[in-house]
C-alpha cells in the first residue's frame, strides 16, 4: 500500500481519570447518569480537556457506485447514488435535515460515482467511475484503493482545519451493503448467511441471491483475502475505503469519531485492523436494523448509544445520536458538586 | 375521590395514517428510519398536525418527602430532598443543565417536602409535610391525595397555557423508589423482590431491608389495595400523586407526555389504571437501571427510546431523550419526497 497508515496516539488517561473523579463529585448518586458518565470522560480524554465540547461537528458523506450492483443485489437502481447526492446538497435528504438540526457542517464527497456530478458543490475526490464487479475481479486497483483512502484522509484533514470536535462519516452507494457484508465475512471469518441482510429493502429471495453473490466473490478471491488492505481492494467500495481513510486520519488528529451504522462500522473494523490504536477514538452511534451490524459491532467491542431500528446510512444514525453526547458533555461541565451546592453526600 | 379523573380523547387516527403515508414517500427506503417514523406519526396524531413540533417543552419537577424514609431505605438522608430543590432552582442539578440544553421551561413544585422552601421560586403546592410512614398507616389522607393530584393537574394546566408541545414530569424525594416499588407491587401483583432495587445506591443488604419494608406495608394494607386511587393513598408519595394528576391532565389537554424513569413510569401506570385512554398520550423516554422499571414498562406496553443505564430521576432521562423526538419531527417535516426530488423509487 502506498497510502501510509498514520500513527495514532492514545487518548489522555490522566484526563479520563480526573473526569471520572469529577463525575463522582457531582450532585447525583454515584453512577446514576449511567453510560453518560463514561462517555463524558472518554470525550474529555480524547479532547485532552476537562470540559469536553461538541459544538463543532463535521459530517462527510462519501458516495460511490458498485460494479456488483449489476448482480441485482439492491432494491434500487444504481442511478439513485447520483440522484441522492443532489438531494443531500439541496437539503432535502435525511442527513441534510439532521445536519441542520444539530448545526453540523455537511459535505458530500464524490469518491467515485458512475458519472461525475459537476457544479453542485460536491467535493471531487473520485477514485474511479464505480468499482468493478467483485464477483469477477478485484473491485479496485491498488492505486484506486489508495486514492479512495486519501479522499477520506483529506476529508478528515478539512475537519481538523475547521476545528471539528467530532467527526462523522456517512455513505451512499447502491449495493454497498453487499460490499460491506462481503468485507465483514472476510474480516470476521463467518459466512454470508450471517452477514447479508435486506439492505434498502430486499425480500427473502433477494437476500438469498445476495448471499450467493457474496459466496461467489469469497470463493473467487479466496486465499488473497489475507490482510485488510487487500480485502478492501478486492471486495470494497470507494466510499468504504474513504470512510476507512477518514477514520484513521481523524484518530491520528485526535478527533473523536462517531461511527454510524452497518457500512460505516465495517469501515471502522478495517481501520482498526490496519491500526489497532484507532479503536480508542471510536464511539458507536446506533445498532442498525441490518442484521449483520451486531456481529461487526461485537468484533469491535462497540456498544451503540441507540437502537431505534434505523437502517438508512448517510451518517443519519450518528447525527441522531449527537445530542446524547452533547447532553453527556453539558452534564459533566455544568453540574455543580455536592460541596459547591452544600448538599449532604450519600 | 373528590378529584375528578378527566375525560381523555384519542389522538387523531386520520392524521396518524396520513403521516405514515408521508413517511413512505420521503427520500429513503421505506421503514429505514425505524421507530423515528412511528414516533413522528404519533406526535402528529397527538398534536393534530401533519407537521409535529417540539419547540416548546415543559418540565415540572415535583418534590416531596416520605415517612417511610425513617425505615432506612435510602442511601441519602431525607434532608437531601429539600437541598436538591435549591440546586434545581440554582441551575446546577442534572435536570437544570438538561432543561437549558434543550431550551425547556423548568419549574420545581413543592408537593410536600418536610419543611417548606420559601422565597426560592419553587411553586408552593404542598399536600402536607411529607407523607406518613406507610409501614404503619396510610401514607396520606384522601384530602391530601386529592390535593397532590390537583398540584399535578395545575402544573399541566400551566404547561397548556404556555402552549407546551410536550410535557415532562420529574420527581425528587428521598425514599421514593421504595414508595414506587410498593405501588408497583400492588398494581402489577408481584412481590417486592422483583420490584425493589438499589435506588440511589443501596447495597445488597439495603435492598433486602427495602424488600422487607415493602412486604410489611403490603401485609398491613392488604385487602384495602383494591383500586388505584386507594393504592396511591396508602403507599404513594405526594410527588408521585402529582405526577399522576399531571399526566392525566396533560393527556386530557392533548399534550404528549414523555415519561421518565422508574418512579415516573409507576405514576403513568396509576394514571392508565384510573383512565385507560391516557395511554395513547404517553411516550417512554428510557429504560432505567433500576431493575423494577422493566416490569412496569411491560405492564404499560411501553417501548423506551434509550437504554443508557441512567437512574437519576428528576426527569433527566426524558430530557436526554427529547432531541430524538425532535429529530423524528424534523425528518418528517423537512425531508423531500421521491417525487419532489426526482429520485427513482425502489
Amino acid at each position: 500500500m502506498s497510502w501510509i497508515v498514520p500513527d495514532v496516539a492514545p487518548p489522555r488517561s490522566e484526563t479520563f481519570r480526573r473526569a471520572l473523579q469529577r463525575q463522582a463529585e457531582l450532585t447525583k448518586p454515584a453512577g446514576s447518569l449511567g453510560r453518560l458518565e463514561d462517555l463524558a470522560a472518554r470525550l474529555a480524554a480524547m479532547q485532552g480537556s476537562g470540559r469536553p465540547s461538541l459544538e463543532r461537528v463535521w459530517i462527510s458523506v462519501f458516495a460511490a457506485d458498485h460494479g456488483v450492483a449489476e448482480e441485482g443485489v439492491s432494491a434500487y437502481p444504481p442511478s439513485v447514488t447520483r440522484e441522492m447526492c443532489r438531494v443531500f446538497v439541496a437539503g432535502g435528504a435525511a442527513i441534510s435535515v439532521l445536519a441542520r438540526q444539530i448545526g453540523a457542517v455537511l459535505e458530500v464527497v464524490d469518491a467515485g460515482i458512475a458519472e461525475p456530478l459537476a457544479g453542485l458543490g460536491v467535493v471531487d475526490a473520485r477514485a474511479g467511475s464505480g468499482t468493478a464487479n467483485f464477483t469477477r475481479a478485484a473491485a479496485m486497483s491498488e492505486a484506486q484503493r489508495d486514492r479512495a483512502l486519501a479522499a477520506g484522509a483529506e476529508a478528515a484533514s478539512r475537519a481538523r482545519r475547521y476545528g471539528a470536535q467530532l467527526f462523522i462519516g456517512g455513505e451512499m452507494g447502491i449495493a454497498n451493503t453487499t460490499s460491506a457484508a462481503a468485507l465483514a465475512c472476510a474480516l470476521v471469518g463467518v459466512g454470508p448467511e450471517r452477514l447479508a441482510g435486506p439492505g434498502t429493502g430486499l425480500d427473502g429471495a433477494g437476500v438469498r441471491r445476495k448471499c450467493e453473490v457474496i459466496g461467489t466473490a469469497l470463493r473467487l478471491h479466496g486465499e488473497a483475502l489475507r490482510d485488510p488492505a487487500e480485502i478492501l481492494r478486492r471486495l470494497g467500495g470507494f466510499e468504504i475505503a474513504a470512510l476507512t481513510g477518514a477514520y484513521l486520519t481523524a484518530a491520528a488528529a485526535s478527533i473523536p469519531v462517531l461511527v454510524d451504522g452497518f457500512i460505516a462500522t465495517v469501515a471502522a473494523l478495517l481501520a482498526v485492523r490496519m491500526q489497532p490504536a484507532c479503536a480508542d477514538w471510536f464511539l458507536y452511534a446506533h445498532r442498525s436494523a441490518e442484521p449483520g451490524h451486531r456481529l461487526v459491532l461485537e468484533a469491535l467491542g462497540g456498544e451503540p448509544l441507540i437502537d431505534l431500528g434505523m437502517r438508512l446510512g448517510e451518517g443519519s444514525g450518528a447525527a441522531v445520536a449527537v445530542p446524547l453526547l452533547r447532553a453527556a458533555c453539558a452534564l459533566h461541565n455544568e453540574m455543580v458538586t455536592f460541596t459547591e451546592a452544600g448538599v449532604s453526600g450519600g
